[in-house]
């Protein structure tokens, strides 16, 4: 018998989707689950944090709010949905202040408010270690619903925004620095919900995921789902300056920050050629290309040094 | 500042709701919380339990995933909707069998599948002690929501099924004895959906909750939400007989089972007199009537004894 130490976190969702998905549920393996109701999805995303495994000691109390927030409404955005709230249940020890509390409370406010979601409410319960379990409810029209699955030889590969600020930021607070704009990159990351809502409204949009595990598993992880392969132009990944002048002022290699960090909570997502003038108006060209999708199923990185394969490595639990 | 141990954690719930009160949102302070979607309300109720709390040893991985399940459908059953499914996010040691986590999946599958419901998926991350959250969601006409707050002077106070066996069982297990009904009760009960649909369609139900504090404390929350007090005849209570049995083999007192001890999920809530024939024949008779909403706020037991205030007391964490 295995335990989870063995298998790492990917494969424990993995056999309980591979025990699940014979039940029918749409949008399994994706950022989300997804439940018809009339012409729309309901997209549900659940996701639990705890204090010793995945919250820096550096984070404040409403860090640790907004970031429950964040991570849950990001896969919201993933599938290109419209938020409508989120529910938390917080498990808390016995001696959390009621300070505490309620700036948790504000933290998960003020991320719902920043992308006209609801804070629906939850449960409190006691708990021996801090633990906060986030879910996400969002609606989409269902012909506009983005999936992991769906990119096609030829596509597009692109990414919203900046790579690299969140993981360059969590090597700096080891070091004590302070960047504000870095730290709030990788603390107070903000759901990408309007750039999710232009991705589904565009229609040329093939396949979609968040970047929570680094741009690098993503990719791995859309190339599995739909059944191709992707070559990324390593100097077109649009790396944020402010992450390589960290990376270079500590002597870290951007290339960790920037391909095998996760926490930008950027979008990855594919495009149909025909479709990327169109959508790069919508987008008011926040959008980089980075790649395409090959029918060779490997995932090649093509940088100054050739071209080789993109190690699947990045953030991950369990085998921490 | 006061900590979590001194609040209680009703407190501390209450404490999260005024903040959150203000923000308009349908459903506060009650089981669930509710968004309107078109004709209907979205139903959603969130729930965590982790080992030390709220576990029992003898409680297998199945029962555990049956239990986060059936805490979370039984706020669905509570407000009267149908339910849509379940999303779990489960916090695991790195110690975690996969057998035990395949066991809890399927406790959760059964669970859902018992009340037509979908287990929608979830997440799974390493935790220092295992944590469920899970979080049900439903739908119901907006006509037909059922909430804490709507019991007026007059009304008729009655409860689904009978009470006490769960607090039995637990009492018993305790002692290392069997008693296969009982155990079933405690640690795999049943969320009343099908009960809580009737009363929403009934149109005479106007106000309902589930008895998971245990029945007294239901009482005063009605109460509390309702702005109106309740004689409760102690007689009226629906006592299993097998919760009696386990209470005089063990010398316990059956009261303690049956209105001071949480687990039983069955449906508290008031009727309007005048539909009682037509509920009664609709619930084929599965219901007691226990006692009446009065004018006076006080909530009330009448018993062999007399006439005195029901204790506001049952299950409760923080203040364990």
């Amino acid at each position: 018998m295995s335990t989870l130490n063995e298998l790492g976190e990917k494969e424990a969702v993995r056999a309980v989707l591979s025990r699940l998905l014979p039940r029918g549920v749409v949008g399994m393996g994706d950022d989300a689950a997804c439940v018809r109701i009339g012409s729309r999805y309901l997209v549900v995303s659940t996701d639990l944090i705890s204090k010793r495994t995945h919250i820096p000691d550096r984070m404040s109390a409403y860090q640790v709010g907004w970031m429950a927030a964040a991570v849950n409404l990001s896969d919201i955005a993933a599938m290109g949905a419209e938020p409508i709230g989120v529910v938390m249940a917080m498990g808390l020890p016995r001696s959390t202040g009621s300070d505490t509390l309620m700036d948790m409370v504000e933290g998960v406010t003020d991320c719902c408010e920043s992308v006209s979601a609801k804070y629906l409410g939850g449960d409190t319960k006691e708990c021996p270690e801090l633990t906060i379990a986030g879910t996400s409810l969002g609606l989409v029209r269902t012909d506009g619903l983005l999936k992991r699955s769906g990119a096609k030889e030829g596509d597009l590969l692109a990414v919203t925004g900046t790579v690299g600020l969140a993981g360059a930021a969590f090597h700096e607070m080891d070091l004590d620095d302070h960047d504000r704009r870095a730290r709030k990159a990788a603390l107070e990351p903000r759901p990408r919900i309007r750039e999710g809502v232009l991705l589904s409204a565009s229609g040329c949009v093939t396949s979609c995921m968040d970047t929570s595990d680094g741009l690098a598993m993503s990719v791995h992880e859309l190339s599995n789902a739909s059944g191709v392969g992707f070559e990324v132009m390593r100097d077109k990944v649009p790396v944020d300056p402010a992450a390589v002048a960290i990376c270079e002022k500590y002597g870290k290699l951007v290339d960790d920050a920037a391909l095998y960090s996760g926490g930008d909570y950027q979008l990855l997502f594919t495009i149909d050629p025909s479709g990327l003038g169109r959508l790069m108006s919508m987008m008011k060209d926040d959008v980089s290309v980075i790649g395409r999708a090959t029918l060779e199923r490997d995932v090649v990185l093509i940088g100054e040094g050739g071209k080789g394969p993109l190690p699947y490595k990045g953030y991950e639990h369990f085998k921490g």
